[in-house]
C-alpha cells in the first residue's frame, strides 16, 4: 500500500479538507495513475453530503479523472508508463455477466464498482479522484487521445459519456431533431455532442440567460421553458429529448413535444416519482426512458469521437483550496460549465 | 342517405336498444358494407357511458367490424362487391400529414376519425358497427383473408392490432422474452401473437385462475402478480412487457422485471397518472412507452399474419339482445375472451 494526498469530506456536514488516504499495491492487472485533473460533478456533492444514502467517511469524491500512467502491473497490456489516461465513474465489475460481456459494465448484474464510496471486489472502499494518485484495473482505464486538453477532457469521463450514450442509443444524427433540457455541465456536453453527430439541436432552458452560449455550443434554437408559448410552438417537434435537469419538471408537458415514436430520456435523477399520463405516451407512441453513464467501450468511443471533432468540456480550472467554494457555486448553477481541479495544487499539501 | 338498424345507447345511463340511424350515400371512394359481426370492446362501454367525456346520443358503438361489400363507389379500386372486409377503430384521416403518409393514420396530425362518436371530415358524427350496414372510405376498409372465421376475426380489428403493433415495433421474435400483463381481450391476443412471432411468452396475471388457458394460447410461463415472489423471481427477465390492464398497477415494480434496454408498453389507458421513479428507468436503460392501435397498412399486415399462422380471437358469439348483459360480464371480466355480436340478429329488428 502507498499513502497519497487527497481532499476529502470528513463527514456529511463539514467542508472537505486535505487528508492522506491509502492506495493498494499495484497488482498484476493494475495501473497506477498520477492524477493531473479531476472534474467536480454534482453527484460528488450529493454523495459526500449523504443525500444519496449513508457513506463511509472520510471520503474523497471525484470520477472525472485524467492523469498519466506512473506504473503498470506485470500482466498489463493495454497501457504503458507515460500514457495519458482517464478514469470515469466505474473502476470494476464482474466481467462475466451478460451485461459486462456486452460492454455495459455500468449495468453489471453482480454490481459494478463506483469510483468512490463503493466497495471494491477486494472488499476495500473506493476513494475518488480528488487525490494525487489512484490504482485502477487496466480494463477500466481509458485512453485520452492526443489533442484534447487534459483539463477539458476530465468532464468527458462523466458528463460526456452520460450524454453521448443516450444520444447514440436513440440515434441522434442527421435529420433528427434533438432537444436538451437544461444547459449545465451535462447539458452543454449534450448540445456539443448532438450537434457534432449532425442532429438539429434545440436548448430548452428555464430562461434565455444562456442563449448566446447555447448557440455558440452548437444549438440552432433556444427556448425558455418559463414561457408557456414554448410548449405550444414546439408541440410534436422532437425525435429525442435529453433531460439533464435533476429538479422536478412536468414530464407530460415535455412528452407532448415529441414527434411520433420519439423518446424523452432522463440522465439526471429527480428524487421524487414523476407522474406520467397514459395519454402522454400512447398519443404519439412515445417512450420515457432513462440512461446511466455508459459502458467502457462506449466511453472510449466517446473520447475518440471528441478528439476527432475537436470537442471537450468548457471548464473553469481551480486549485484544491477552492473546492468548497466551487461546491456552493455548482449548487447555485454558477459555472460555465464544469469546475476541474488542478491536482498539482494538492501535491505536497498534506 | 339510407336508414339502417342499429343497437345504440340513448344516453349515458340507459341500456342500449334498437333504433334506426342514417348512413350516407355511397360516394365515389366509399364502400357499403353489410355487417356480419361486431366485437364488443371495453372502450365501447367507457364511451357510451360518457366516461371518456361527453358524446352525442344516441350512439351506436362498435369498432371491430367484419362484413361483406354490398356496393362500391365509382372510383373504388381496392374492394369489390362480395369481398369479405373489416373496419377497425378508424374510418378516416387527412391522408396528407407526415404520419398519414407514413401509414400511421392513428396519429394523423390533423386528427384521425374514430369509427364512432367522432366527427367525420364531412361534419357528420360517426356511428359504429352495432348496426346492419356502414359506409366507409375504401382506404380504411381492410381485407379479411380467406380462412379466418369471420366472427373470430372481428376482434382482430382492435384487440389484434393494438397488441400486434407494439410487439412488432419493439421487436418481439425469436430470442426475445415477452411478458403480457393481464389475460383479457387484449392480453389473450398479445399471447397468441407474440408466440406466433417466435418470442418466449410469460403471462403476468393477478391470479393463476386462467393459467391453463394462458399456456394453451402459447405462453410458456404464467405467474400471479398477487404473489410478491413473482417480482423477485422475474427481476431483469423481459425484453418487452405489454401491459393490457387499464387499472392502476405499480409501474416501478414491473419496470424492475425488464432486462437491459427493455421496454414496458401500455396499450390500455389507466386514467390516473402513473408515478415513475428515475431509478426504475436509468438503472437498466429501460423505456416506459405507450402504443395506440396501429395504422391501416399494419392492420392489414396483422390480418395477413393471423391468416398465415391460423390465429384469431377466442370469442363468444351473442345476439344483439344480449349486448347489455354482455357489458356487465365484460366489466366483471367474465368472458373468454371477446364477445362478438352476430349482426344477423339485428336485421329486421327495428
Amino acid at each position: 500500500m502507498s499513502t497519497v494526498t487527497a481532499f476529502a469530506a470528513p463527514s456529511a456536514t463539514e467542508p472537505l479538507s486535505t487528508i492522506t488516504i491509502e492506495r493498494r499495491e499495484v497488482g498484476p492487472y493494475d495501473v497506477l495513475i498520477d492524477i493531473e485533473f479531476c472534474g467536480i460533478c454534482h453527484s460528488d456533492i450529493h454523495t459526500v453530503r449523504g443525500e444519496w444514502g449513508p457513506i463511509p467517511y472520510p471520503l474523497a469524491p471525484g470520477h472525472e479523472i485524467v492523469g498519466t500512467v506512473a506504473a503498470v502491473g506485470s500482466a498489463v497490456s493495454k497501457h504503458q508508463v507515460g500514457d495519458r489516461v482517464g478514469v470515469g465513474c466505474l473502476v470494476n465489475s464482474c466481467g462475466e455477466c451478460e451485461n459486462c460481456l456486452a460492454g455495459q459494465q455500468q449495468h453489471c448484474l453482480n454490481g459494478s464498482v463506483g469510483t468512490y464510496a463503493a466497495t471494491d471486489r477486494d472488499g476495500t472502499v473506493t476513494q475518488g479522484g480528488y487525490s494525487t494518485q489512484v490504482v485502477v484495473v487496466e480494463d477500466f482505464v481509458l485512453k485520452i487521445p492526443d489533442g484534447i486538453d487534459p483539463a477539458a477532457a476530465a468532464p468527458l469521463l462523466c458528463a460526456g459519456i452520460t450524454t453521448y450514450s443516450p444520444l447514440r442509443h436513440w440515434g441522434a444524427g442527421p435529420g433528427k431533431r434533438v432537444a436538451v433540457i437544461g444547459l449545465g455541465g451535462l447539458g452543454h456536453m449534450a448540445v456539443k455532442l448532438a450537434a457534432a453527430m449532425g442532429a438539429e439541436v434545440t436548448v430548452l432552458s428555464q430562461s434565455l440567460k444562456k442563449q448566446e452560449d447555447g448557440l455558440r455550443l452548437g444549438a440552432t434554437d433556444y427556448y425558455a421553458t418559463s414561457d408557456p408559448d414554448t410548449f405550444t410552438q414546439l408541440k410534436g417537434r422532437f425525435d429525442l429529448i435529453i433531460n439533464t435537469v435533476s429538479a422536478a419538471i412536468d414530464i407530460n408537458a415535455f412528452l407532448a413535444l415529441l414527434r411520433l415514436n420519439g423518446t424523452l430520456v432522463i440522465v439526471g435523477a429527480p428524487p421524487e416519482p414523476m407522474p406520467v399520463q397514459a395519454f402522454s405516451l400512447s398519443s404519439n407512441r412515445s417512450s420515457f426512458a432513462g440512461s446511466n453513464i455508459g459502458g467502457i467501450p462506449e466511453t472510449q468511443e466517446m473520447l475518440d469521437f471528441c478528439a476527432e471533432h475537436g470537442l471537450a468540456s468548457d471548464v473553469e480550472v481551480i486549485g484544491a483550496d477552492k473546492i468548497n467554494e466551487a461546491y456552493e457555486r455548482v449548487l447555485a448553477s454558477d459555472v460555465r460549465y464544469r469546475f476541474v481541479i488542478d491536482i498539482s495544487t494538492l501535491r505536497g499539501a498534506a
